[in-house]
């Protein structure tokens, strides 16, 4: 029994960040993301145009687990996110 | 493996409802409230103060199951309703 | 060369609506949307939980071409939609 | 005579904090944390997936006394505190 | 031991009711909102200009018992309330 | 003839204050807080439980005179100031 | 000793309020915005372009008498009033 | 001396009005919206896609006049109208 | 032919900023200010009470032309700034 | 087949960055802008008077290429931007 759930992460780069450091937590990033797509953690992703920030569709078990792979982002502390629960639409079933 | 919810209920009654119509409705209402209690789908509820809205704890399997819930309740037509997903804290753990 | 969108569709019934009216137009509201997800012009859809309201992914040639799809659903004259431009994410490059 | 809360706090670490300050703080803030859970100050709390932001039930004799639990809180002058006052809702008489 | 909280009243009247019907709830609101100052429930309050709003300070051991003065009083059904707790400041210490 | 005023206050430190800086401004708009209560400028005060931010009932002869007196405050410099302006309501006439 | 305010007022007829009605309430309330022109009650009055909307700068001894002003324009039962008190700025001494 | 203004219009049908009285509004509309573009008071228009409303760039020598342009249209009374006057960008010039 | 414009200016201060920079650049902000008051740039100009914010009435030709005065004001790169265009009301005919 | 795009970007300038960084950056950014403006990719643009900020119609073949062209600014990383897709009006068919 898994859950979808819409997410938005808006990435917000501190000026006291150095770019060498910020490239590497971003490949770390890259390559993390990519993970979770091919486990099937985030089912879809787009970015929102003109900003750093993205939308996705992820699937957890729980709300827990779903914390848990968000906060394992490399990423993680520079990040605003918002998750809202998705419950299946009859146009699906 | 269940989900907890924050769910906050906001109800508005149109002017145009009699207020035979609209008590008959709330007795309805109470009941189902009930026995979601009883079955554990409610965990707590509260009054916000001064108002018709309710904030309260919710369990269900998924969003999808909480939707059914939700919908079900015989108010659902007067109801503007929140949904936050709720993961673990450590100092619950 | 098809864009996707984000699109949230939240439905208000009129309380001057019977129910005889808003049950026709829910039906054919339900044929419509079942063709547009067997065409691909409804990607995704999911239901927020505890509302009329739902959120989906829909694809267009162009932004001109959403709104005539969107327009022509029998219950559009009670919805409020709100229309997000997604870019591709190099994740799913 | 007992009041609960429905308190949110989110907690923003300033860019200027350093690595091994920051975990002593979290050290103290959780010890501190559980203590108010074994003694029903908390009666129960969630993590918001995908932040550092908790909701929680909080139980306290008045408004006063709450605040100074709070405010005594490690983590405090790095958090942003929402207090929602409850009722005691029908469905739990 | 008594809570003090700060009552934001917004009266909003439909169109349908007519001026006879209002004028009477509103000289039994008038009432019992100046019954409510005389006990003490009421400790302050005052009209918002311009409006039919009114911010003032209400006193009660708790939540519950302030909603119910809340609920209680005439205009109930027309009014949006917001409740904001308050705590003691070193000022007045 | 003298005008009352709800005046919310937020304070906020910036990361790069040291705190024997923050507590001796601390300690003057303590005392000029108080002295501000004494003469019936701050006519009542309380703590917005949680925060560093507090909601008062001041007095004052006219808008002008009102700045005058928030912008003497010691800690201003760190303030975000809420104005608003108080009427008569005829329950206290 | 006068304060000044900046009034903005948002009109909204409601659709029960048939034309004859309305243009006479329009037209008491020509006369009397008039009438406070020529006293200095009304300052300065602009509309919001595209809108039935206005802001004005208005003067009155105190809120409360800016209050009765308000409350005593025939529209005012249509009105949405918002007043934000001014005080008197260095350039203007 | 002409100035150019950022104008967004939503369109709300209230539920009282009959579909013949509309759609007469909705023909006049469209024939003095067009009559504008000819005469370059409308520059360019949009549809939000999903929505009656529309956002374009209009032009005007002042705001009175956007002002008597906006309010002579048929729909007038069941439009929100935001403006956003504009000035030259550098790229422009 | 000249405009009229309600225009909010918030102004806020960089911790980075020493005193003597700081007191400069006002130094010069009120020279300027004061300058556009005789002028009629600035027909009135009001300080928000308990803030650094202020409100006015500008005139100028177009809003390029206001767009060139606002950004000449020596404090600009320390303003957040609201521009409302203003249209003649029936009451000022 | 191309989408147009009503483009606001705000433009906020870190306290970290000096000026000869600053206006070394601004000035390669007029030179892409300016670019962008011959090539089509900027249909029209504005200043909002006061501010930094501007807003556009921008072209497009999707958001993905609008996406593209925006994080290719200089400036880029100084900021917020917010896309709003644009579908053809009736009134310029």
């Amino acid at each position: 029994m898994t859950n979808e759930y819409l997410v938005r992460i808006d990435v917000e780069r501190p000026a006291t960040v150095p770019d060498a450091e910020w490239d590497a937590v971003m490949a770390r990033e890259a390559e993390r993301a990519r993970g979770y797509r091919r486990a099937g953690v985030i089912v879809r992703i787009w970015r929102i145009p003109g900003t750093r920030s993205n939308v996705g569709i992820w699937s957890a078990a729980s709300a827990s687990e779903l914390h848990d792979k968000l906060s394992a982002l490399p990423a993680h502390p520079y990040m605003k996110i918002d998750v809202q629960p998705l419950a299946q639409h009859y146009v699906e079933l």
